[in-house]
């Protein structure tokens, strides 16, 4: 145990996820040695993310402005949109360069017992999307690219069964490929490109 | 690469050491997904850290007062120094328990192609703390434990240089040697070389 304010940092960074104490440890002593614009930096970074980070109102992403960038670029292909759970999951299917279509975020996976139903999702603006086409493109594919966990399988087995009844929309899953019980976002590109190309009809 | 507030953030927290750009993402996001006040205490221990942290003006550690809790701590014998570099040192060698004295931190050690010389470190400090005993307390011992690479090497030397005029002061250093438990074929040569050179009577 240290003392006083370099202590109190080295607890609240232990809290951070792929920390432990000493990793804590050894980045509260490299700020206590830098210059003070350089905490100055990480701390307006973090008041940032606190207060300006805004979703794009199309998908749902990370976005800069109203729109993400990737709903902003006309070349992306409107007939098919690809689900995940999260922003960082966009980012790792964007790393694939295998998909040229757009996203839909949900904010997260069914997990009931954790108090997240499909009200707490982005479910009801993914419909929305869809049965909104004045824009004259039709939806053609929904790509399921939720987490190959519980959560995520239970989430993609909610979707087929919201969409079935749109008609001309074919509903699809990331192929087998991704290991089971993993993190989507971890998956190397390879894998991740793989279970794209591979993805399967659900209904 | 993200949009906005969030890739800055990622930017900024992989500058620190042991966060490679993952690690930084994967922080990132779990701030963007908690409460507001949790950032608010990072925010905050992170300014007080560049604001608000003391170091002991006796030894040089970090402090929450004047004094840090060991030299504050009358218990603590006062007539063995043990001379580190950095405050995290003072960490490790109080985890042993094997320590009932005093510290002095240097602040680093001798390494003058980087600009640092015996003005850069604390030891006219340590110089001082020896002459000025008007406590009444003659420091008998003082234990140089300096890392055992080249900068440490050079600094332990120096420091035998300027201690050894002061009548009734033993300087020691901390014993190199092979690490408990590891496995003698694997030590490096140097390692070995001084293990062997610091061999001890068993009988």
């Amino acid at each position: 145990m240290y003392e006083g304010p370099i202590q109190d940092l080295i607890d609240e960074l232990a809290k951070l996820p792929g920390l432990g104490p000493k990793g804590a440890q050894r980045i509260a002593f490299h700020l206590l040695s830098v210059e003070n614009k350089e905490i100055d930096r990480l701390i307006s970074a973090l008041g940032h993310v606190r207060d300006d980070v805004t979703f794009c109102v199309e998908c749902g992403n990370v976005a800069a402005n109203k729109l993400c960038r990737i709903c902003a670029d006309a070349r992306r292909d409107a007939t098919k949109i690809c689900v995940v759970e999260e922003p960082k999951d966009v980012q790792a299917i964007e790393r694939t360069k295998e998909f040229t279509g757009r996203y839909h975020v949900l904010g997260g996976a069914l997990d009931p017992l954790n108090g997240v139903g499909p009200d707490q999702l982005r479910i009801r603006e993914l419909l929305r999307r869809l049965a909104d086409q004045d824009d004259g493109v039709d939806v053609s594919e929904i790509i399921v690219a939720t987490d190959p966990n519980t959560e995520g399988e239970a989430t993609a087995t909610y979707l087929v069964r919201m969409l079935r009844d749109f008609p001309g929309l074919s509903v699809t899953r990331l192929a087998s490929g991704l290991p089971m019980g993993g993190d989507l976002e971890f998956a190397d590109e390879l894998t991740l490109g793989r279970a794209l190309s591979g993805r399967r009809v659900l209904s």
